[in-house]
């Protein structure tokens, strides 16, 4: 069985929602055995949103709407999928019946339309959906299958993890068992990687191996196909451990963290509290980190010091030293995460100085040039950096650098 | 004449990029008087491309396709296009020439796979690459074009500008001008949006005005045709006037901006400084207004205080203010705001403090409970705020409701 992904709406088309949907199914399918070769954005526009849906069902067995199954008149996945399947649309009574528990609770007038929201195709199952009002279903024609499901990430993923994987797992012909794992790469160019694992890399093996780049890391993929799930899953375990021994630190996770969360477990894991002092990564360090739940257990905190003033004021940084070596120098951020530990009273410090551009930048310290000192419990530790890209890509990856800087002195600790 | 995105690499589809990429194109199309009406991604299987390109070529009269433009044997645009247009690659000298200084300026040894770079389609209109190796093409056959361009966004953007913006307009059968503004809104559900805007919204006339959901704001975006370009810009202008007299502060910029563009031009308007402290959102306030260039001229510095003893020491806020409200309060709020424009010697300051999950809540204190206060040289002002979602979206919504109570107090001073 193959898929193809097909988001509708024109929010969704034009903002984020769409792919980020697109890349957790697309996962998520591939560790069912079902790989994802096409992805569709479509506005609403019955007859496009028809059009793209007959297409899919001609390419590939198994389509995934999702979006369109809201209440309103520009909401046409429940009609699209009607006439697709060749059903019509019945009200269901039970989910009638929900909508006005829902609403009532909410203690909200419902309105007439939101009524549309209990149709679906005659002989399509239902998906229920536990937290929202926009219920899915599964209909058939043919040897296509088509899913929908709403646009809101949060429903949508439970409604699949709930109902739609334990349908595709029953209907799956193949008997064989899959197990997929990810290992999170910071530290070297994906195109060196490739030569790195040498034998071990091989995207069309049974272990397949291959990398896929997320938000600046890259993501290695251990996909293996068994008999049983148990020997599919010792076969991934094995791989694995032959990529982490060749990789090493490379290797700062598995599954969906980023750098943030690996820093904060071996904060957690080493009971050390951390202090973050941030120059031209203007609070992206300490907003990474403060996305991962718990973060304030160790963060003790965090400063944005742009000026020269603030950097003395704030860290204890000397003005004669700024002077002497400018604000962006390895002996300034040194000097930034030693005050930024001390003041906080915290075991580590981050600290990161730098030429975020777009000016600003002189020949001897261009746009990119980067400054991360962490400072230890034993040592403080600076490494230089050239970044290329555009202001807030710098960042982006200043910030990562930090982190990583930050990772490594933790496992050295 | 309408089109199609078709964006290729299974990178690209599993990262961010090709939607980002779809949004920028969209609109820019859209100002050029063409609709896109599918957008399509696709991995690097050839077969899979080339029936994409065939089908995109079937329904729409303008095909884009972002990506596959790289040196290495998964970028198959070249090939697929020379397919599709049925005319065979041929190196251009001028490419080989252009790549070998390219690589001879950063001293790299170019690799003879780099080489594929400068084939193009026979016949194909050259769009030249100013900043990247990259270059793309323009084909046709028949009533079709095909307008290939690398998937890295900076590229893409100015390739688009400089060479197919140009081209499109000069190809266009109508003569009818178009123009495009976006009004930026905060404050107002967009449900509500349409009520509030009464006859003034209009996704059907002429000048149109429909609405569009960007990160957290909404884009309000005025569309009219006519005769000449200065008829169409005037009646664009007369309808978004009446919309920001109806709107009045709801409307805070217009184009691409976010909040934080809007606060750091009212500081620099007013030559005010800033200082901000955060606790529920992390540094995300900070690393907002950092993103935009020279943001350090008005911002002196930034706080992230997670701890009441970090409150204290940092932004001197009092014990007994803590303890008799608890953290998540006005007068905190209230305090940590004066604290951080005494500290910094800044005219303004806002803070935020708040649960943002998925731990910490209370009946009385749900998560999702956020207080900002903004002082500026006259008053104080706060404002509570019961936010929905997980723990990053409520970061996200609570620092734009920080930057928006911030611009108001801006705009009242």
């Amino acid at each position: 069985m193959d898929a193809e992904i097909l988001a509708t709406g024109s929010e969704l088309v034009l903002g984020r929602i769409a792919n980020t949907n697109a890349a957790w199914l697309s996962r998520e399918l591939e560790a069912l055995g079902i790989p994802v070769r096409f992805h569709t954005a479509v506005g609403d526009r019955f007859d496009d949103l028809l059009a793209a849906l007959r297409l899919a069902a001609a390419r590939v067995r198994l389509v995934l709407v999702t979006g369109g199954l809201g209440p309103t008149a520009d909401d046409l996945t429940r009609e699209v999928a009607s006439r697709f399947l060749r059903r019509r649309l019945v009200r269901r009574p039970e989910l009638v019946q929900l909508l006005r528990e829902r609403f009532a609770a909410r203690r909200i007038q419902m309105a007439p339309s939101n009524l549309r929201q209990a149709d679906i195709p005659d002989g399509a199952l239902l998906v229920p959906n536990p937290t929202g009002t926009a219920p899915g279903f599964i209909g058939r024609r043919g040897r296509a299958r088509v899913v929908a499901l709403p646009g809101v990430p949060r429903e949508m993923e439970l409604m699949f993890r709930e109902t739609v994987a334990p349908y595709l797992r029953a209907e799956r012909r193949e008997r064989r068992a899959i197990h997929l794992r990810d290992l999170l790469v910071y530290g070297i160019p994906e195109s060196t990687l490739g030569d790195r694992l040498g034998p071990l890399f091989a995207p069309e093996g049974n272990p397949s191996v291959g990398t896929l780049l997320r938000s600046g890391t890259i993501v290695v993929r251990v996909r293996a196909e068994a008999a049983t799930e148990s020997l599919a899953r010792r076969r991934v375990d094995a791989r694995a451990r032959r990529i982490r021994a060749r990789l090493g630190e490379l290797v700062y996770g598995e599954g969906e963290g980023g750098l943030e969360d690996a820093v904060l477990q071996l904060l957690a894991e080493r009971r050390r509290t951390l202090a973050v002092a941030e120059s031209c990564t203007g609070g992206l360090v300490a907003h990474k980190l403060t996305n991962v739940p718990g973060a304030s257990a160790s963060l003790l905190e965090g400063t944005v010091v742009y000026s020269n003033e603030a950097k003395t004021r704030r860290l204890g940084v000397s003005r004669r030293l700024l002077a002497s070596h400018g604000a962006v120098s390895a002996p300034v951020a040194e000097a930034m995460a030693l005050g930024a530990a001390r003041r906080a009273g915290s075991d580590f410090a981050v600290a990161v100085t730098g030429i975020a551009g777009p000016a600003g930048g002189t020949p001897d310290q261009p746009v990119g040039l980067v400054f991360v000192a962490v400072a230890g419990p034993s040592r403080v530790h600076v490494e230089e950096y050239h970044f290329a890209g555009e202001r807030v890509a710098l960042k982006e990856r200043s910030a990562n650098a930090a982190l990583n800087l930050l990772r490594q002195e933790l496992l050295r600790s």
